[in-house]
């Protein structure tokens, strides 16, 4: 066969053709096996390639083969040795969510539970997470405020651990999918990075590395999500299910509002306690947002791994781990068996230590209808429990806890945020960040759905009559 | 003022956002200005942006900009200090197009016969060629072939020969136009080089930098063209002209056939040769188009510049000068000026000293009505005469002889062409191309026309009655 050299997968691109799998799959081994003495594509050819890709976009079976073929270019999990079901959650980011930390244990308890005839949970969760990056958190910076917990496990090692846990909350590693690294590397300073094709690739790619039977995403929509407008955050949602239904996962994803911060802590340490509190029957109001996502998105993965008949019994399935005690079970073993501290969850107050804290309170009466939550984002990214660059050191003290939420009434004087910082003169920008963007008015407005659309692969075609 | 970023620039083109002056410029400073520790903008940034150009588009206001930006990024001619009129002529490239070894000397005849007040001939050619690449011939490397003849003089020598012989023949500098050569070598291997738009800013930039007030240019249409379609040599035929008048000079362009080699022979010193035979009076009849191309494009030349009141005026004006021996007065003074041998022109026929020699003869009696003018372009350039790759060494005395044109009647046995090599090897391959690419009728096909459309700035706009 003749050989596929990069400039041609450039030019079909760029003149709108559709690439073959041979293409696309050589593009990519040439970007994993290239060497500095052996350039068998540049970076700007990549550039080209990705600014081609930009424009033009991918049909379905492109983006599958992309996606496909990434997910290969390194190690992937193997979980079939398992030979149980494998199901995972990701989501496109936001502040104050936390929902990982509740859905893996929630699953594991539900995994745990049944275990296979082989004596492996009959449900495991290979969670691969990432770090907090611009007005987003990351549950990885989240999980490392547990002394002693491991998130760099081999997947090897990762496997011991859902054999006897069912779940592993783990860090992407060098070796899995290098070629996302490279490319995102390239897209972050070439303009490419805001394509729903090269997002869904590099999403898809990481996720189905791991090897599942069923995935299910949270894209978020509002003034806080990745995307800009909610056609957009659809978009990507929809791209997402088509690419994992091609690849054999079955696939759903739910728009939900990233409106407000989820839950009632945003930060590092604050969301582990707050999480601890929920799997240990606290139900703090300004918590209940959160419970109700976490509801919802473990009601759809325990429905896909056949435990209900419907999401709705599977939501309420979940209500009952949490509530029972079951979830916290699988938290403490979890995080025993990834190296973690777990006597820090006797008390999770006590080892919240800002040394500095400032109440913003409510300058008038009203109703708070409205705040800019990337803006809140970045408040939480600048009080030091995020970063702004990949490598930053964060703060585990840092963060903000929630007082009130949209559509409440709000009196005069009453707190509407405490900020949490490791310094004092670290609060003043964030304070006034979070100032300029609450808006009180007179009259209420309506509440923002939690859950504004839930995307399966078939859309129910009309009948003919 | 805001510091513009390469990438706001890359984004925005992306978007499809008008380009504002100031990026433009600040792009392609960026690009002259960077040195390997100071990546003011990568390889990969550039790529990006050349892709996004190419898939987008330029504004006619954003391509004058970047084609000024790139001229103005290196040295320029400065043949306002000769306070003359300037003139150039430039062809996309085609197979044995050798009108620059005729239009350079007629039109310096014409500028040596009416000197300014100061004693500086009354037209100037600062003709910056190129060199064969592919299937086109190159000047420089006809130019060449001859004994001493020095192609690279800075333009501060230039100068002095144009004062003294009013026309120039040299080679691109690095230090002309160094935006280009940065770009073009990106675009050659990231899919980026046919865009119009690109192309224009290309050739536009680096003759502009010879400082002209006027420039006719010679667009080839046909199976040699560069351009693949009509409509694609007519878009970059607009485009050129509407830059060209934009930056201040007169442009006009011609759409020529290039569906058969131009003239009697192709090659290097073969052209040389039939140039001198036409300037010392011999008519061949194989030379007929390019005589009459040759009259043609010079008379648009002469007519801007003010020496007849029509092109078709100017275009006897131009056979006046061939025939009475002007031009090969102004010829010699040329090469004398540039340090070539003129002894040589006594008998060039002499100095034609191919080692192999073969003669292609018709197949069958018919008429000639096709070939893949490329295809002949290929063959001229496998027998030694071109460079498949820049910097490939090209023989002086390899080359074809046309025996027959597009049209003309055939008889079986009768001699289609001769083929020329420095080795009998070299022969076989290019014969077979030939041969292949010949297509003999019996019924007798119209020839295409020599010139198919002229494209000014303005064009007529219908009356009001």
């Amino acid at each position: 066969m003749k050989r596929i050299h990069p400039i041609d997968v450039i030019l079909h691109k760029r003149d709108g053709l559709t690439l073959t799998d041979q293409e696309i799959r050589a593009f990519i081994r040439a970007i994993v096996d290239r060497t500095p003495k052996k350039q068998l594509v540049t970076d700007s050819q990549i550039a080209a390639f990705l600014m081609a890709v930009f424009l033009r976009g991918l049909s379905p079976r492109e983006l599958a083969t992309l996606t496909e073929a990434m997910r290969f270019s390194g190690e992937v999990a193997y979980t079939e040795a398992l030979n149980t079901f494998t199901i995972d959650k990701h989501s496109t980011g936001g502040v104050g969510d936390k929902t990982s930390l509740l859905i893996a244990p929630i699953l594991a308890a539900a995994g745990l539970a049944h275990p296979t005839p082989e004596g492996v949970p009959g449900i495991v969760v290979p969670m691969i997470s990432g770090r907090s990056l611009g007005h987003t958190g990351g549950t990885l910076d989240k999980l490392e405020t547990i002394p002693g917990f491991n998130t760099q496990l081999s997947f090897a090692e990762m496997r011991d651990v859902l054999k006897q846990c069912a779940a592993s909350l783990i860090g992407q590693t060098p070796h899995i999918v290098p070629a996302d690294r490279i490319l995102y590397a390239l897209r972050d300073h070439t303009g490419t990075v805001e394509s729903a094709y090269l997002i869904t690739a590099s999403i898809m790619s990481k996720k189905l590395a791991e090897g599942l039977n069923a995935l299910v995403l949270d894209v978020k929509v509002g003034s806080g999500a990745f995307m800009p407008t909610y056609e957009k955050s659809k978009l990507l949602a929809d791209l997402m299910v088509e690419t994992g239904e091609a690849s054999g996962t079955r696939t759903v994803a739910l728009l939900t509002s990233m409106d407000e911060p989820l839950g009632r802590f945003s930060g590092n340490w604050v969301e582990v306690w707050e999480c601890v509190d929920i799997m240990r029957g606290t139900r703090h109001p300004m918590s209940r947002d959160l419970i109700e996502l976490t509801n919802i998105l473990s009601g759809w993965m325990l429905h896909l791994a056949g435990r209900a008949c419907t999401p709705e019994e599977g939501a309420k399935l979940s209500d009952q781990i949490l509530h029972s005690g079951e979830a916290y079970k699988a938290w403490l073993k979890i995080v025993a068996a990834q190296g973690g501290d777990t006597t820090i969850f006797a008390d999770p107050a006590a080892h919240h230590i800002p040394t500095a804290t400032r109440t913003l309170t409510a300058p008038r009466s009203g109703f708070l209808t409205s705040m800019d939550c990337k803006q809140v984002g970045w408040a939480v990214q600048r009080l030091g429990a995020g970063r702004a660059n990949p490598g930053d050191l964060v703060s585990a003290h840092a963060g903000i806890e929630s007082h009130a939420k949209l559509g409440d009434r709000i009196e005069e004087g009453q707190p509407l945020f405490t900020l949490f910082a490791e310094d004092e003169a670290l609060l003043d920008e964030p304070e006034k960040m979070l100032r300029d963007t609450l808006r009180i008015r007179s009259k209420p407005a309506p509440r923002p759905p939690l859950i504004h659309e839930v995307i399966t692969a078939n859309e129910p075609k009309p009948a003919i009559r």
